[in-house]
Order: C-alpha cells, then sequence, then structure tokens
C-alpha cells in the first residue's frame, strides 16, 4: 500500500550542539513508514551499541538498517586508518541503498560528523547527493554539518542547547538518550 | 519486559520554527518503546487529520495516545470558546495519564502554542508539572514556548530554521512533513 507523497525527493539536514538530531530522523521515519514509504537508514557513527532504535526497527516493516564504526567514541585528534576505512564503508552502502531503487528515504545518520572529522570527504557526500535518483528523499544528521553540505540541502535545522541536564551533572539515561 | 532507565524523569521542551519538534518526540517514543517503556501522547492541536504517524503508532505496542482540537488551524487573533474548551480537555487528559502510573513518558505535542494562544494557561501546565509523580519523563513540543516553562524544565533544544524549502515555494509533502 504505497501512497507515495511526493515526486521529488529533497536533501534534510539536522544538525547542532543540541537534542533532537537522530530523534528527528528516527521520527521522520515513523512517519513515513505510516505513508507506506520504504526507509533505510545508515549508521556511520553508533557502532554496536543496543540502542533503543536498534530493539524496535527490526520489528517494523519497510524499514532496514545498517551500522557501521565502532562502540568507542572516535578520537577526532587521532582517528584511526580503520575507523576512515569503515566511514567509507558505511558511504558505499549509502551510495548502493540510494542507487537501488528500493528505498524512498535514506537516513544518513551522524554523516556531518564523519565529514567533519574527515573519516570521509565532504566531495565524495556532495557527489552522493548530485547521484541520487530524484525521487530519494535524504536526511543528513550530526553534528558540524560543512558548509558546503548545508548550501546544497533543501531544509537544514540546527538544534541550538537553549539547556541541558549535563550541565546539572546529569548524565545520558538508558531509554531517553539512547 | 520493562527496562526502566530511570528514576526520575525529566522535564524536556524542544521549540523553534525550525522543523523537527514533533519529529524528535516521535523518534524519542520509538526509542522509549525500544526500552520497554511505556508511552501516551496527547495531540493537543493536530484535529482528526490522518498523519502518517496515527497509522503507525496503532501498530507498536506500549504507545497509545489521544488527540483533542480541530481540522483546522485555530486564528490565534480570534480564538473560539470551543477551541479553548478542547485545550482543556487536552490539558485534563494529559493530568490524567501521568496521574495513572501506566505511563513511563507521557509527550504534550503542540501545547506550548496552546499556552501561546491562550487556550490554556501557563500556570495550570506548570501545576501539571509541579503534581507528575517523579519517575514520569514529560515531553512538551511547539513553538513559543514560555519562559516559564523553560526555566521549569530541565532541557531545552530550540529548533532554528536554517533553511526551509518552503522559502522556494515547496509545500508541506505527505509522509514526510505530516
Amino acid at each position: 500500500m504505497t501512497d507515495k507523497p511526493f515526486a521529488k525527493g529533497l536533501v534534510e539536514i539536522f544538525t547542532g550542539s543540541g537534542k533532537g538530531k537522530t530523534s528527528t530522523a528516527l521520527g521522520m521515519v515513523l512517519r513515513a513508514l505510516g505513508h507506506g514509504l520504504r526507509v533505510h537508514i545508515i549508521f556511520f557513527m553508533k557502532g554496536n551499541y543496543p540502542y533503543g532504535e536498534r530493539n524496535m526497527l527490526p520489528q517494523l516493516a519497510n524499514v532496514s538498517f545498517q551500522s557501521f564504526g565502532h562502540e568507542q567514541f572516535v578520537d577526532p585528534q587521532n582517528v584511526k586508518a580503520e575507523e576512515r576505512e569503515q566511514a567509507g564503508e558505511a558511504l558505499q552502502a549509502a551510495r548502493a541503498a540510494i542507487a537501488s531503487g528500493k528505498f524512498d528515504l535514506v537516513v544518513l545518520d551522524e554523516v556531518n560528523v564523519a565529514v567533519a572529522w574527515k573519516l570521509i570527504e565532504v566531495e565524495d557526500l556532495l557527489k552522493l547527493i548530485e547521484e541520487k535518483p530524484q525521487n530519494v528523499e535524504l536526511i543528513l544528521t550530526g553534528r558540524y554539518a560543512d558548509q558546503r553540505l548545508i548550501e546544497r540541502a533543501d531544509l537544514v535545522t540546527e538544534m541550538v542547547e537553549v539547556k541541558h541536564p549535563y550541565q546539572k551533572g546529569i548524565k545520558a539515561r538508558k531509554g531517553i538518550e539512547y
């Protein structure tokens, strides 16, 4: 029961230091599934940690995902060759998903960070965007969105941290932040 | 299989004019469900329009929702008594859900707008927050978050519109924006 709502897929970016970037993408995935769209998510930086969304996504129809990167956080001052390699594989998987014709919406989660930390080249991501079929909607999330990506995107929201419990010493909580 | 991740529920606000407020709440709902939390959503301003999320939410376990308001947009310069009444009912439903002990996470979608347009009193919402059981997490979404709510909240993200396709004349698209 596909209920294809758009002829031209846009490029949307959710960036900034505030909470809500990956959550927005997940909410948009839920909404898209409700309209019968087919969705694929590439997690660029999430490693294998059992995030709440990983428990839920396999229970939903018409959405698939692939994860890349390690459980540990990448140290941007000391990026390892292996980390670059994994990010490159993620980008390759993104290209394949977008070109496959199987998906209406493709989410590249934390791809902005992968660019900012030089795990992948912004030129390669711009090329992926240029080459995408017109009907595929693309969502890019993560802090530090490159200015060239912002210029290319159709929609950009910056999540600004007005107030955060980390400021009060409250740690990230399972089920809420991840 | 409840996997209760927090002892103290916070109050989180997603506001601003940029895209991603309701989507963030929905993404957080998905994540919370993945951890076995029980969720209730009150839509303050969505009327009965068949949004994508309405198709999906009934398919998920452990999440329920109630909708209030009309299909038409409220005119803030000319609020009708009936619209105030509906918003009052939504607030009463929120109070009941929060006090019921049945939910770990309660989302009050577009409640900030209901306050800004004087459909409900900010004092009544502050009272609801004060009276909520400690273990209930509360998410408030919508533009124009009242400064007193921001002061009370533990986490506030402002979605800033950096770039929006409306600026280019592209209309809201089913499956993506609603």
